[in-house]
């Protein structure tokens, strides 16, 4: 086990930050609420990407980009976006240095002030509708379906690696569309891909469902959501994808003909995840021994680990596991063998350990005679001794239960986590146990906010599943048809 | 033809700019000097972008990534690095807006000024040698091969679409050695890779050199590079690597300890190409009529477009060209069968030119009662009857030849426009005729910059495999040892 590394137990909170610096994952950088993403994080990242990007194509989607900045005129067009969002920014208002005329360094040139200043995008709805404008004339021309990879900032005042920091990485889904049907339809259909994403590549099981008014993203008219749950019992808001009416073509002007010949404002949606998905997959699964990762996503899936005393061992069990490798790479099984003889077998038990390489096999003296090897899997700490013959079967049944059991794990968790509550009394008492809370709730605002003033706890989404039942608002005791989600969040 | 395109010996410029616009490649923004990559564009640039990937990754790389913002103070650590470099710069100065009191729209909040002053990265080595100094202690942390995918701002004042715009796409390699060796060779390994993708994707032969001391990165040691000739003659640099010494490390106070256990500063490379080889692509190989694209790098190699009278001639063409569909892409081959009813065969004959598929099938009643198809290639527009039977096989083949044919026609037209000048008055000529000219120079900057000045013409480099010979500058008459190439360029 790693040596001083903090337990979930003691300080979750300290156990994740803890846990992104010494899995190599990523690091705070020299530029406040700005992380690097490290090569071993980064390379998780990169296998979101190319999954969620196939999962897009696979729907029709194309990629395209669009400018960093945004003039700042554009972020005022749309009255509730900017309420909502246009606050909290980086702004660029210079465009060139100049040296200091005092000596060292340089300073900024007060003669190149930009006429209007730029802010550097912290979503792109503006200026992609801006430019939308120009391709859309009639009916023809729709729908365009276009996603966007690509960085945005958020002047955030606290941050934390990957769950929130000034700069991002995401996609952004920007589709318009000629009936409002089909708007509708393409936002749920894009949760549906995230949801289908978080649960059979990240291994964590979400509840798909809508957003209070209150919760909506500003310029939506409503927002849809995939919520998952984190081992401290804290919700965490996945994935988003907004149907935003025709707020923005009108903020813009950009209007169609349609097959009858009338001028009509288009329909939009957008969606997102970010490498806020980073967060949900540390936190889902991982333990007081470091990272797990589930299969579908991890760098290295299989690391194998000679145990010697002498180089003619080490170049015998070279030779034994090289064919085995072969055959786990053919089966597009991502495997590394570790022969460095500059670390110890020990040291590479832990590293694996560590960054949540799902299984590991090592092979000492006594297997090269028997045949065999030891199998350990990350997701459990079991150890088997398996016989060299049948190990690349082994292996790959292994890394499908492994990818199976982290899901249906995180699912139990969840399930065990989440309760009905109906008086007051009780959600103020099983709020702080964590989990969520299944509640009548009177849909308005004003409840909403005072719950959350009162205990911190927001309504999460409005499950799609959630059955039809009379109730009474937990703080209210006025009328209600359904019960909501509510915890506490990141 | 595409009506009232340019041709390029009219307006080559002109040319050029259409042909982004009317490709569907990219178009102007509603920022100054920051381009909107459509989706056909980008699907170009995704991949080259795969290719790149697998090459950084097959030669030992990993991709990190690291934060938009520069502190500004970091840019003035290496002294040439500012002199040559940080200028012209997006500056972000604050990081909120607000309402506007007095009415509509947000102001930038005079409250929210940042202590220090933020720069949208031109480039990454400060900010990422300010992070390595965290990573290397010893010589067993050595070395670091990372690359970034990345937008890198630099404020431009006269931009063109792919060749020069304020927000650019590109990668850039940074990696750290323990010798100056390993880090010269890495330097031009990776040249080597650039040189290969050139040619091998893109179709681009190029000429592999060493800049001039004037022309080198601000904070090299030494920049080798790849230049291209476009069809105009004039030149353009397509890749550059640059061996950094131990400057970057020194600004930053990076050191490891060596086997010897002794301090020393690290030696460092640099390596980047952008979205700028799209514009080297576009200008070697498009036409009068439109854009041409090598087929490695075309998001549609082959478009099949059905000529019929009758919904049941579509129907039966549907049937016979489902299965070539198929064949097609099992061989890996992305093929698009154009089978829509609101667009006439002639259209998409023009569409598909235009945008530079490199094979084009066309198939008519009669060839359905013969088994035959109309095969047009893009590069030489020859079409020829083929029958349908084996038409895979042949598609395939023409794949592969129109790739080479490409190089090819490319490798000839920049062999036809070099050649050796001896004598400043004949230099005076040929420089107006476009074109590669090899030309001796006695070393010095001041001769350089005084050519530049009275022709524009730029040292492209020093090719790795220019003869040595005796010769005198055409300038001064002073000795030199080899020729190097003048050029205008990009």
């Amino acid at each position: 086990m790693a040596k001083d590394f903090v337990k979930r137990s003691e300080n979750y909170s300290e156990w994740y930050n803890q846990l992104v610096v010494r899995a190599d994952l990523a690091e705070n950088s020299a530029v406040r609420g700005c992380m690097v993403i490290k090569p071993y994080g980064y390379a998780i990242w990169e296998k979101m990407h190319d999954a969620l990007d196939k999962m897009f194509k696979d729907t029709g989607h194309v990629n395209a980009y669009f400018p960093l900045f945004i003039p700042k005129s554009f972020l005022s067009r749309e009255a509730d976006h900017v309420k909502g969002f246009a606050k909290e920014c980086a702004v660029v208002t210079h465009y060139r240095l100049k040296t200091n005329e005092e000596g060292n360094g340089v300073i900024v040139d007060p003669e190149a002030r930009l006429e209007e200043e730029l802010i550097v995008r912290p979503t792109s709805e503006t200026i992609i509708w801006s430019t939308y404008k120009n391709w859309i004339k009639s009916y023809r021309d729709l729908p365009i379906l276009c996603n966007q990879w690509a960085n945005v900032v958020r002047w955030e005042m606290r941050t934390r690696m990957f769950l929130r920091t000034a700069e991002f990485l995401w996609q952004e889904g920007h589709t318009a569309h000629a009936t409002r049907e089909e708007a509708e339809a393409e936002a749920r259909k894009m949760l549906d891909v995230y949801a289908d994403f978080a649960e059979n590549f990240m291994a964590v099981p979400v509840i798909k469902g809508v957003k209070s008014p209150n919760e909506r993203f500003a310029g939506a008219l409503d927002t849809y959501c995939i919520e998952a749950m984190m081992q401290d019992g804290k919700a965490l808001q996945a994935g988003t994808s907004h149907f935003l009416g025709q707020n923005f073509a009108k903020a813009f002007d950009v209007k169609f003909l349609n097959k009858e010949n009338q001028l009509e404002h288009v329909w939009a949606t957008s969606w997102g995840v970010s490498t806020r998905l980073m967060g949900a997959l540390i936190m889902t699964h991982s333990d007081d021994n470091g990272l797990v990762l589930p299969p579908k996503l991890a760098p290295i899936q299989c690391a194998i680990v000679p145990i010697y005393k002498t180089d003619e061992q080490l170049a015998m069990m070279d030779e034994k596991v090289a064919p085995i490798v072969e055959a786990l790479k053919k089966k597009g099984i991502s495997v590394k063998y570790d022969n460095r003889t500059e670390y110890k077998p020990g040291w590479k038990f832990n590293e694996y350990e560590f960054k949540g390489v799902p299984v590991r096999l090592a092979i000492g003296p006594r297997d090269l005679e028997n045949g065999t090897c030891e199998v350990c899997r990350r997701d459990t700490l079991e150890k088997n001794n398996v016989a060299l013959e049948g190990i690349v079967d082994y292996v790959e049944n292994l890394l499908n239960e492994i990818q199976a059991n982290l899901l249906k794990k995180a699912a139990d968790y969840r399930e065990a986590n989440t309760r009905k509550v109906d008086t007051w009394d009780e959600f103020l008492v099983e709020i702080e146990k964590g989990g969520f809370l299944l509640c009548h709730w009177d849909g308005t605002t004003e409840t909403e906010e005072k719950i959350k003033e009162l205990t911190k706890a927001t309504i999460r989404c409005i499950a799609y599943d959630a059955p039809e039942e009379e109730g009474k608002c937990i703080l209210t005791g006025k009328p209600s048809k359904r019960r909501v989600i509510f915890a506490r969040s990141y």
